[in-house]
C-alpha cells in the first residue's frame, strides 16, 4: 500500500514568508496519521482536504510550541463537529498535564475521549502497532526530549502469481492447496512445485520523521533504508554556530544522515524566519544527498 | 486621531472555506490593540503587517477558543523573538489559570512580563484607559459569560486656528496668553477675545466590538452613537432557531442593534462554517441598516 505525506507546515517557531510550522500528515492503509501540531493545524487540515475521521493517531516529537501548540484547537473543533471515534495522542507525559486542564475546561460536551498514550522520548521503542503498520520512536537530540518516529509497514506474505494461475487453469481448491503451501498436482499427474507460483511480496514501505534534532548519527540503525525521510534542516552551514547553539541541523546534516543511512529519499523542512529563499539550502543538500527535496506547506510525497 | 481595524478572522469556532477565526487590530494613537485571539492569530498578525511592538494590550471577550486559543502562540513567539515590553491581557480571571501554567512551561527565558487585568464580563465597568482612549466593557448574552469592548477617544480640547493665528501676526507670548485662555491685546490696543481663535475640537472617535451574543437591546445605551460597530452575524435569518438554540445573533439581528444605537457604521462577521457566500447575510442586514460591511479576513476599516 502507498505511503502519502502531506506537509501542512514547513516553518520553524516564528511565523515568516507565509510559511505555517511543523505539521504532517501521513496516509496509508486508509488512517491518517498526524505528525506534530502547531498553532493553526486545524486550518492546515481543511485547507488541505485531510479527512479528519480517518485520523485517530497524532504523534508529537516535543514539548515546544511550534509543534504542540494546535492540539487544543484540533480537539475542540472535533469536539464542535461531533466527533464521536477517540483519539490518541502518542507523546510525552508532560503533555497530558497541560493539555488535559485545557480540555476539561473547554470541551465539556465532547462525545469521544482523548486516550493519551504515554511514551519515552528518549527510548527507541515501538509505541503504535495495527494490522499493518508499526511506528517506533527515534531518540533525537535538542534542547529537551525530542524524538522522531519511525513508520514502517508490516512485512507482507508472498502472493500468487495470477498469470501462472490462468496458464495452468488452477481452479478453487488447487488454490487453496497452493495458498497453504502444497504443490499443483496436474489432472495429468505432473507435480508442479509451490514456488512456481509464488511471487515475492511487494516490499513493505517506510517514513521517518526526525525533528528537531542536531546532527545524530546514532539514529541511522533506525532509520536504515527508510523510503522517505524528513530530517529538520532548520538552518544552512552559514549559520553553523547557531544551528549548534539551538541544537537544530543544517541542511548538510540533514543530507550526511540520509547518505548514512541509505534511505531512497530525503524530505527537508523546519526552516528558520530568516531564510525567505530555500534553494540554497536545498542546493547545499543536494550536493551530498542528490534525491532532496524542500517539504514547503502544502506539498505531497507518494511513494 | 484615526481609528483603523484589521479583521485577522471572521469565521467562527469551526474552519470553513479558509476563513480564519476571531480576532481584530484596532490601531490608534500608535498602538495596536489585539482584540480576541483565536488559533493562527500570529500567523495572522505577521500576514497583515501588524507591528506587534506597538501591541502592548490584548483583549478577550469570553472563553471559547475560537477567541483565544491563539494566545500561548503569540506569547511564546514575542518570547523567542526576544520582546522585553510587558504584555497585558485583559480577560476574565479563568484565563490566567488556563494560560498561566502554559506560560510558566513554554516560556520559561521570557525577557516580558504577561500581565493580567482580570475583570468581570458581567458587568459594564472600564477596564483600560491612556492619555487618549478609553476601554469599557459591554456585558452580552451568550452560553458563557462575554462582553464586548467599547474604545472611545477622550474628548479633546479645542485648538488654535492657524489661519487666525497668521492673520494677527500672533507672536510666541501671545500665543502663550490664547493657550491659557486669555484674549489678543493688539499693537494698537485692540482687543480680539480668546473665542475668536478657538476652534471646536476634532469630534472624538469609537469602536464598539461585540461577539459573540445573541440579540441584546439593552447594550444600546453603551455603544450608541459608535462611529462603527462590529457585530457578530453568526447566522442569517433562515437559522433563526439555530441562532437562538447557541446564543448568537442574525444578520438581521446585528441590524437592529446598529439602528437602534444610531451607530454610523456596522461590520458583520463570525460567519458560520454553514454559509460559503456570504452576500445574503450582508443583503438581510442591509435592509435594515444600509451602511453595512462584511468584516472579512484581510480587510482594513479607517474612520
Amino acid at each position: 500500500m502507498d505511503f502519502k505525506l502531506k506537509i501542512l507546515g514547513c516553518g520553524s517557531a516564528i511565523p515568516a514568508f507565509g510559511r505555517y510550522s511543523s505539521a504532517q500528515v501521513l496516509s496509508t492503509h486508509g488512517k491518517n496519521f498526524l505528525i506534530d501540531c502547531a498553532d493553526a493545524t486545524q486550518f492546515r487540515l481543511k485547507a488541505l482536504k485531510v479527512n479528519t475521521s480517518r485520523l485517530q493517531h497524532i504523534f508529537i516529537s516535543h514539548l515546544h510550541g511550534d509543534h504542540c501548540f494546535g492540539l487544543i484547537s484540533v480537539i475542540s473543533t472535533f469536539s464542535l463537529a461531533h466527533r464521536n471515534s477517540d483519539l490518541y495522542i502518542h507523546a510525552q507525559p508532560d503533555l497530558q498535564k497541560i493539555l488535559q486542564p485545557q480540555i476539561d475546561y473547554f470541551c465539556r460536551d465532547m462525545e469521544f475521549k482523548v486516550v493519551f498514550e504515554n511514551f519515552d522520548p528518549l527510548k527507541n521503542a515501538r509505541i503504535y502497532e495495527d494490522r499493518s503498520l508499526t511506528v517506533e520512536t527515534i531518540p533525537l537530540s535538542h534542547g529537551v526530549p525530542c524524538c522522531g518516529f519511525m513508520f514502517r509497514e508490516k512485512e507482507k506474505a508472498p502472493h500468487l502469481d495470477k498469470s501462472k494461475l490462468e496458464f495452468y487453469n488452477v481452479g478453487v481448491e488447487q488454490m487453496k492447496t497452493l495458498k497453504e503451501g502444497g504443490d499443483l498436482r496436474c489432472p495429468d499427474g505432473t507435480i508442479i512445485p509451490n514456488g512456481e507460483f509464488m511471487r515475492p511480496p511487494t516490499p513493505a514501505k517506510s517514513f521517518a520523521y526526525c525533528a528537531d534534532t542536531m546532527y545524530r548519527e546514532s539514529i541511522c540503525p533506525i532509520i536504515q533504508g527508510a523510503d522517505c525521510l524528513f530530517h529538520e534542516a532548520t538552518f544552512s552551514e552559514n549559520q553553523r554556530d547557531r544551528a549548534r547553539a539551538t541544537k537544530h541541523s543544517t541542511a548538510k546534516d540533514a543530507a550526511l544522515i540520509a547518505k548514512k543511512a541509505g534511505v531512497k529519499k530525503l524530505l527537508i523542512g523546519h526552516f528558520s524566519a530568516r531564510y525567505e529563499f530555500l534553494e540554497p539550502l536545498l542546493e547545499e543538500a543536494r550536493s551530498i544527498f542528490p534525491d532532496t527535496c524542500l517539504a514547503t506547506d502544502g506539498k505531497s510525497f507518494e511513494w
